[in-house]
């Protein structure tokens, strides 16, 4: 099997001194994985002529395709664009439907008068096929070299999106070699990694070599991926759901879901299936757990509401928690997230109510109520669920945890 | 001036398929840069021995100091630390101190047997320095060869930081030349970028050659940030100091923040330093609001709540927005976010209230309300400040750009 590999160049100092994180590698290396051209490296570097040439060097020695994202503004600190005139051997031109586009933006959506610098993001190496963007001022530019393919497109995430989704991708099989690659995947709760590892070593050691498998452990949980690779898609897809099935049937008592999709989805598609509401009282998370369920297409379905109840003015007035239960226990205790979990289950008139309240830091810990402790409740007409976690991490951790934890017990509860 | 650089290598295929995204190299870079080590690329790689052999050996042509993170994993999907022994040329070796740390865990935190391959992760190359690791299993590890030095890290972000803050960063000061990077920061609201660069072009044309200027354009506003570095700490400090004044006073009428803040701290000093306190209403963002001023610690100084009011039973029975209203105008309506900050400023008793209520996407837009379409309430007692804004991106990004501009009325409304 003789594979066609991508490369991905991020070009901007921000990246280098961790002003920004690059989400955008990782959904584009998604993408590419779905139209069977696996990403082999991906590389950062910044505004500076010579880093940046020496990566297209090195990275088309690496790959058969190459793409660059970032450094296509229109201010100064942007040289991507001569330089990839000078790499590719080409010079400056205007490029006319790209001006009558970016002039039609400024005229109609931005409604501001057009600068000089605004003309120039229309000018194009005229060695480069221009690469439609229809939601930004700079034109992705595809060039070819030696046998390889350049993909230059803008940094910023939806306009690179947006040419990816309706340009490149379609583009891309027609003009280089695909394979197939094919994922799996498994999310397993309570059992950690190495004892899963343990438990597994039967099934792991019988996978053929096409078919790898690995572990991700994450906020308590792990991911199992199995990833087949081969130019015969019937017979790589015939015996990677044999195995998939070995490692399902194994784990089935920690089994989260058989898809890939993170536990808000699963949580969420339960609970239309079963044509039950939920709604969420939240202290510590802060309405991170509402995010969460709201970043769902579609969550309005299930999903009414959450009172974020920081501040105990706000247990007491609007969630009924009695200002004597919080004077004697406190706002982190059973007894609080119990009937928090109850009001809101009322006030939202829901059939699940989740209710959270802990000590997420880096302050406000004491001997007995430590940083990272936290009470979840569940509650359903009736019946009431609760636990105690300690997670002691940092503050942005121990929210993902506790999110993540409590998700997961709505999970278990509504599964009977 | 001859600069020592860093190099970050991040192993592991979840990277490549894009399951995973890096956040360590960003967090990595910002602390190397805060002790004069500046990162001159970063690179990630699969979990292919060729690959990361080949990454060890370029980027130690590029960089003094080469990082490596991830693959240290107890599971047999991870070859970094065997390759690492091959690498530098020497032989695993029980680490006592580890076993008896590893031990330790096992005992008292996890309260779970160990098993063999808990053991291993005490292993480590006789020819490293071991990096101690008081919250995880798998310790860091120093090696050093031809001047060069190589550090390896856990994946495990919350283990990679406590290494770096407690072992990596004050030793490497002591190992190998640092510089000072110095950075200032201006955050602008209200001005494109290339409206900005052309307002700014004396002062940008005015730097020297040791100070950069870079625009960072994020959700409607642009951050400038200056970046000057050298030697002699007293007289970049100085100087930088100079231009950034000069800037400052240049962009007045945009200026959002002279430090390297998010807008939800911004805000939230505002608040504290006016005494003021702030409650939320939120339909279309879905506690995002909540979730970004409550990840500031101390937030409970000024903030209070939300109601997280995603269906509308909960803006009429919860909110007090008649259903007349509804039915008459919509629930994404200036009339609805009115009486929705109306009603939280009330029931929560704060100074501030701010309601949202849009069609975040992809589905649910119509003619009239298209997806994006969204208004924005600011309360305070006596007056409500409202704005519709379209942005017409993803649902992802319709959220962050409600989120971000309701938190800039706020700011503008709390100024006088």
């Amino acid at each position: 099997m003789d594979t066609n590999f991508a490369s991905i160049i991020t070009i901007g100092d921000e990246l280098l001194i961790g002003q920004v994180v690059d989400t955008n590698s990782a959904w584009m290396a998604q993408e590419l994985n779905k139209i069977g051209i696996p990403v082999k490296r991906r590389v950062a570097v910044g505004d500076t002529w010579d880093d940046i040439w020496y990566a297209l060097d090195e990275e088309s020695k690496h790959a058969s395709v190459v793409f660059i994202t970032g450094g296509l503004g229109p201010t100064s600190d942007d040289i991507t664009k001569p330089l990839l005139c000078k790499y590719f051997g080409g010079k400056l031109i205007l490029d006319e439907p790209t001006l009558e586009h970016v002039k039609n933006i400024f005229k109609n959506i931005l409604q501001r008068p057009m600068l000089d610098v605004n003309i120039k993001q229309a000018e194009v190496p005229d060695v480069c096929s221009v690469l439609r963007n229809d939601v930004g001022t700079a034109p992705g530019m595809l060039f070819e070299k030696e046998g390889k393919i350049f993909i230059s497109l803008p940094g910023v995430p939806h306009e690179m999106k947006w040419i990816m989704t309706n340009v490149v991708l379609p583009l891309l099989p027609t003009k280089t070699k695909t394979t197939n690659i094919e994922h799996r995947t498994l999310l397993t709760a309570g059992i950690g990694e190495s004892f899963l590892a343990d438990f597994i070593k039967v099934e792991e050691a019988a996978l053929p070599s096409f078919i790898k498998l690995a572990y991700l452990p994450n906020s308590g949980m792990v991911r199992l991926r199995l990833t087949a690779t081969g130019d015969n898609k019937t017979e790589i897809l015939s015996l990677l759901n044999h195995h998939f099935d070995l490692f399902k049937e194994k784990v089935k008592d920690y089994l989260v879901t058989d898809e890939d999709l993170p536990l808000e989805i699963v949580v969420g598609q339960q609970l239309r299936a079963k044509g039950k509401t939920l709604a969420t009282a939240e202290s510590c998370t802060g309405g991170y757990i509402a995010h969460l369920l709201t970043s769902i297409p579609g969550a309005s379905a299930y999903y009414k509401g959450s009172v974020v109840s920081y501040d105990n003015s706000i247990k007491t007035n609007v969630l009924n928690v009695p200002k004597s239960i919080l004077q004697a226990v406190g706002a982190v205790s059973e007894e609080t997230v119990k009937i928090m979990a109850e009001s809101v289950l009322k006030i939202m008139d829901t059939d699940y109510a989740i209710a959270v309240s802990g000590i997420m830091g880096p302050d406000g810990g004491t001997i007995e109520k430590p940083v990272g402790m936290v009470w979840i409740a569940v509650a359903k007409k009736g019946e009431t669920v609760t636990k105690c976690f300690n997670f002691r991490h940092t503050r942005e951790r121990n929210v993902q945890l506790t999110a993540i934890n409590a998700l997961n017990m709505l999970r278990i509860a509504n599964c009977g």
